[in-house]
């Protein structure tokens, strides 16, 4: 493993398509937009994929490749299965493809997966051994790093504490458990509340005491119960949501420390995510450089 | 490491001592077993331990000890601290004293932890990759091993989920959340309801259809939400209360099952645990194992 190596790093979203070059150290050399636009269907998605990932193997020395996509995916074997985001994605080999056509290894994870990796690695998580990311966005999702290594579970998915069930009593949303963390406190359950207040979007519904109150609440017993079950050094919170962090922050953090078996307060670091937009792409080269290291490294099983 | 290597483990529990010289493939060569006493002072009991340790290293060629003992204890400094079962014990040294004497690497770790190394690598869970063990008893413990390794958290709190939060409306059991895990359903809580309908223990309680419904949703919820979080290969369910198992077995996997997103549903393997009583004094000798790859691999960190 030379530190000097450099990955692509593809992120694969509902809106974007971001195909980069980035060294072992994150640093991005050199980045493609597109508009994913998947109206268009996957052949064509998959095509620009290739068009770029051809552009930056020609420009840079290249040892592997890492894809990020919204899950449920299949990581162990690298297909992408239909889902709202990607509707005709309809189990898509997508790491065969790519490695058959470049003749490097591949490797796909969740977004969340991904992000969690880059925020751990190269992020707010840097020199921590056991890392937590949760973001909240238009959906929950979260990763659990392990001494620099993804814990992706035995189907893919680990970190799955979206329908994490958090209340008896609180809503059923679309495919998950009633009172489950998504339905609670994601940007998607806080806008429909915001439209019940009469208000504009989830940012506005943050700044009335008494949905906050909730989210808070909800939220925090989401933490409680991560650090509860894996007692991480380090919680780190992105996603969208968090853009509004000044309103709810130290109330956050106050909380989730109350709810903790007395012996655990105020010992598990609780921050902001720090690579805004590049956590999931920096995280997918990092999946492409650990990938690498499996196969390159004897001693591992 | 060899496979012929022979390990002293100690399992301090509340009403017996424990301690033996055990294979690194499990088998119990020597046991020698106390009556705790803890109001002897812990002088006494360890005084009683480090005899035993000593006619164990006599008889055996010894390559290390691992101590188990209800949490929380401090696992990285190797020392007990007070609780209700072991009240006097303050900040008591246990490794470095048996270090002291005996020139062995020593480990310490809390009792569910213990069991949770044993029953994977020796017992339910052999073969499995990543296993998450519960244990429903006096309390509710867990313990998560991955790639053969107890994942103790940062501060040695992992799988402490007896203090996972259930439910908003739940009782609000001693020193922990309301509606925790362990206060809806550990042998003690049980043992409390059973009184308020007039009957005996627990076992008594769980033949009664609505008290064995509120046990089999909760701790339904309890083990979907460590799957979301983990998604482990399998889970493992051990303590006394699953002794009661054949009352409810069939209905806690079938609610377990229904709380998963449709895509893990019958994927985790859910069975009970194969080493009773044993679980944890196997779990210490393997932890005694552990401490010595580390010390002599060079590869780890």
């Amino acid at each position: 493993m030379q530190g000097s190596d450099i990955f692509i790093g593809i992120d694969l979203g509902g809106t974007q398509l971001r195909v980069a070059a980035i060294t072992g150290e994150g640093v991005i050399l050199e980045q493609l937009r597109m508009l994913t636009d998947s109206a268009r269907g996957y052949r064509a998605i998959v095509a620009d994929m290739q068009r770029a990932c051809r552009r930056l193997t020609q420009a840079h020395r290249v040892a592997g490749i890492g894809v990020i996509a919204p899950g449920p995916l299949d990581a162990v074997n690298g297909v992408i299965h239909a889902q709202p985001t990607l509707p005709d994605w309809d189990a898509v080999p997508l790491r065969a493809m790519l490695e058959a056509e470049f003749g490097l290894p591949v490797r796909l994870e969740n977004d969340a997966n991904g992000a969690a990796l880059g925020e751990a690695l190269l992020g707010a998580g840097r020199g921590h051994s056991s890392v937590f990311y949760i973001t909240v966005s238009t959906g929950v999702g979260g990763g659990f790093i392990y001494k620099r290594q993804l814990i992706s579970g035995a189907h893919n998915c680990a970190g799955e504490i979206a329908n994490m069930i958090i209340s008896e009593e609180g809503p059923h949303g679309d495919g998950l458990n009633r009172g489950a963390l998504e339905s609670l406190t994601s940007g998607t359950a806080l806008g429909q509340q915001a439209r019940a207040w009469g208000l504009a979007d989830a940012a506005a519904l943050l700044t009335q005491a008494e949905p906050r109150a909730r989210f808070v609440a909800n939220l925090s017993t989401g933490i409680a119960n991560v650090i509860h079950t894996l007692n991480p050094d380090i919680i780190i919170m992105g996603g969208g949501v968090m853009n509004s962090q000044a309103l709810f922050w130290d109330e956050l953090q106050r909380q989730t420390d109350e709810k903790l078996y007395p012996y655990l307060r105020g010992k598990t670091r609780f921050v902001l995510a720090a690579l805004d937009g590049n956590a999931g792409i920096v995280g997918a080269a990092l999946l492409a450089q650990q990938r690498l290291e499996e196969e390159t490294s004897p001693s591992r099983g």
